[in-house]
């Protein structure tokens, strides 16, 4: 029996840098990063900065690093703070936003997927008791929204979400780990989903590509803190410029992601031929809605066909490592046995 | 203008002393309870496990800490644990038993008031990731349930979700701040509702009338590393045996809860009657859905009503400083404002 | 054998409320302190912030406590704190000021018993390094110093101390569990020992002979937020007025004091021409080194002369449950095993 | 004037990667490692885990995020931890020893420079007080010891410390951050620097020249925790390969530290001709003391002579990017002024 290429579609993580992508690391320019600044970090941080709209920024290792330093500093405990059913912070994160940035998490239900109404906010955010109740201070956003299939939010409810916020004195973090797909796919800048935030999370090592890495972002006062609880955390590097430079590479292939979020349609459309209950995605996400889940996963990886589990459906993730050919090889291959 | 006798029902928690208590307590046999064991305080506690028909017990100046030592011992880092909406520990703690106890909280949505289905904890224990999920752990109770106007689970309903807890390997931990009113309005010993969990919190300053003082209760080697717990809070007490000896004398007065449900009834009965929207009571607990919950608070206290809000809604709690003729009292002075 | 009645020089923790202190706490007047404020709690609180010269005070269920809530409200993640080498937030607190206070303690050497000089806190306190530098925030004063056997800071070394504090941008909180015996030893009212401090503990349990409770002070604001993290820890109660009774008697009793120096200076003598090492009583606190601590610790047992370890030394305390006669008669029980 | 070109004696972690080093990082296999196992990153804790005589190990972004996952593995709230005061678990990564792994640190003083003796642990180790006395859990040993100057501890000691550990109960962790220096220095393999301990952390950024990455390792089991511990802490990476790479290379040239060494030597003898207080450097450390540390930093920066302060002393470190003829230009630079 021949071997069947592997179709990888489990998440956008595992793109592994191009030749470019190594070609820029092996010349980066780098120094130490705890003791001085990295010239090629900053220039990623500062490139960051300017794309998201905010004063400064802050390369991390991980996304959930970078959700964790932001959460870190807003909160103190006695506080609570909202979060969208299913958010990466609540739900995929071990458990740090509370354990260690000492915050009390209170999920808001789903009104549409992955987003809540600004009345759900509202209601949260008001205080309905004497001095020992816990106080509401944080708004957690997350666009595109993992759990909700890469459910986008958009510019206008964004802002009122954001004016609500503001009313009832919460600050808001963005958790935009997947922030380039909803700019994307909403044909904005990505400033325009930034609006009025006080912190906000990039991912560089999922669509874009880059092998590690992350940016937090915010006011300068903000880094300030940050880059101190990074330290704290061990996120603190030396010569991270070798990674910087492959950030820097990946923010020139925003662009590039439209190209997932159509071979994301084709392969829902795919499914959806073959009799499979797919959501439409919204950008590079497609979840499909299985009798077994754990058959059906089983069932494709025998097909080389790598898929995951995603709040009870599978997942298929399209990134820079599938082109439109390997998801009609995909569609072959799953058609080949749905007869 | 005469000055109208207040009439409290804010909450259980009011109660004061009465004679024979106040009597218990300035008899009571003393000794230092960190360095050895308060006699009294053995004596309650003794008794306490004896009624929850569990192994061992340890008094705690309240509820609250009762809970989050019980939560401290039972969670790690990385730990999930289940609870109602609206449970005590997730919104009347200040968040502690995330930030002191570290485990992430996931509130399952109501059923009934309060309550929530044997599926609904199976489908959250499951772990459905790789071995950075948060591991669940624990579930927790609330009997009878706060925020959901006094509810009562009942003996078989409390055995399914233990036993599904069992099954998907979580503790147990029961949140007995009023299990004496549950016991008393099921007709069944508390211990029929206690049965399979962990732990357990039961207040002795709520209904049982003492003034200070609950009690954690579970195995000999669980309330060993209460005591440590308990010490590092700074709950550990000295000469406790007068805050004891109170509890024991409260415990005597369980039957006598049976009035505050009657009371409760009546009560609910007549503001019915007077045209409001009034859950029936289960125990001690009325909860009562107005227009607008300042206004009616306010309009009260003018009245000498004192009540208090509890998600969204006026609460109104019996207890034994507050007798039937008390709420006839209450009844005909809203009434006189609402024709 | 006739069985020796027990002397019991554990701590002064041991003594036991007698009848006028009972009788004050079986006739308080009380409220519910959690939902208002509890009248008896409060005329206690005001009058311990007036004896210690601070603004406002709160009462607590014990020193450890009082001093866990103090180090929550003053130290933040990457802070560090100075205390002395042996210093009861340091060694007798399971750890507390790290785990839950998250501060970095940096134990200071002792230049004289449980002092350190000035210039070790300026050393300490400057910081050499970058931005990632743990920052020097609070110094921890003890006064009596529980490890250096009760020994008493002067209010001359206090200014001096809380003048570098000041100097070096270091908050200062004092654990004054034993401070009415410093004020008492030293002649000086108990406010000239708290001077410029921004927080003070002290106890009610331990020499003033009250069953329950310490008292944390500084500040409105801090009180405010004490009151807070308090019942984050459980620490709220509700008719704690039984308990504040106690505490305003045991401020009657402060002079009385004198008693157990004099005695404690009595046993110290007695026990010096029995050829024991001892150490020079300032307060109610004899340590005694001897050649095998678990030894001697029997020995007296099997006299019925109770005493404890500290620092590798027999402790002995003095308090209003052990008079003159006692120690005579505990000098006769050991002289007689002593030829 | 012209300008001199810098010589970078600041620490050893500003060696930057050459280009060999690019070249093995642009050409790494890769895969993401939080899904499966990228392949550098196994091969690289295959090689370090049997470099170290131990079973398993795993990569992290830095020395500090080592020694936290190890710390935060073995610590549970209450316990205590023992280390040479001036550590770096104690004073340079933040004071997270305590706020998120949750120990109460208790230093050693020196008996030796960053040494102490067995019997100094054994009687920090022993518990003298009853149920709720800190436990002591844990030692930690700093192999070489950078605030004592590079400071080497031999097999002898070591084993001789472990065993004392053994005998009391507690675990041992060795930040061996320069532990390849310890051995170089030695002439012993790295394994005979870490027999019986626990978990070991070795630093791949510093004189061995990696850009980034750190190594914890110890027991199968430990690493399994620890893999998720470092995702708690967003130290989890995605194609860390890339960094792996550097790492290999990097263990290729733990011989080359004897040239750091004997750079240390020369550069030590050289400033103590021209009058200086110098340290005879164990590794690749030199401390100098200097009237005024101040005005000597600034004094060497204006000749181009970049080094640090370290307790109170001038900190001059040798690394790969400064070579005999740099110390002979520093030398020459420094006795330019001197005379």
């Amino acid at each position: 029996m021949t071997q069947l290429a592997p179709l990888d579609f489990r998440s956008d993580t595992v793109t592994r840098p191009d030749q470019d992508m190594r070609l820029a690391m092996s010349g980066a320019e780098v120094a130490d990063d705890v003791l001085e600044h990295d010239p090629t970090m900053r220039a990623l941080e500062e490139r960051t900065a300017d794309l998201l709209g905010v004063e400064a920024a802050l390369w991390v290792p991980s996304g959930s690093m970078g959700n964790l330093i932001a959460l870190t500093v807003h909160l103190r405990p006695g506080d609570r703070f909202l979060a969208a059913r299913g958010a990466h912070v609540l739900d995929n994160e071990l458990g740090t936003a509370a354990w260690i940035s000492g915050g009390m998490p209170h999920p808001l239900e789903w009104d549409a997927p992955g987003r809540f109404t600004a009345d759900a906010v509202r209601a949260a955010a008001g205080a309905d008791g004497p001095y020992y109740t816990l106080r509401t201070t944080l708004l957690c956003l997350e666009n595109t929204h993992n759990a909700a299939g890469g459910a986008v939010t958009p510019p206008d409810e964004h802002a009122l979400l954001v004016s609500v916020a503001r009313e009832t004195g919460l600050k808001v973090h963005l958790d935009g780990a997947r922030l380039w797909n909803a700019a994307v796919a909403l044909g904005v800048p990505p400033a325009a989903l930034t609006v009025g935030v006080d912190t906000v999370q990039v991912c560089l090592s999922k669509g874009l590509g880059a092998p590690v890495g992350s940016v937090v972002a915010g006011s300068s006062g903000f880094v300030a803190e940050a880059r101190r609880v990074r330290k704290m955390l061990g996120g603190g590097v030396r010569q991270g410029g070798v990674l910087a430079a492959a950030g820097l590479v990946g923010l020139d292939r925003i662009d590039d992601l439209a190209a997932d979020h159509a071979n994301a349609r084709t392969l829902a459309n795919g499914l959806r031929d073959l009799g499979w209950q797919v959501d439409e995605p919204a950008t590079n996400i497609v979840l499909a809605g299985v009798p077994d889940l754990e058959v059906t996963l089983t069932g494709l990886r025998h097909l080389g066909v790598y898929a995951g589990p995603m709040a009870g459906k599978v997942r298929f993730v399209t990134h820079r490592d599938v082109n439109a050919a390997d998801v009609a090889e995909a569609l072959k291959r799953i058609q080949s046995v749905s007869s």
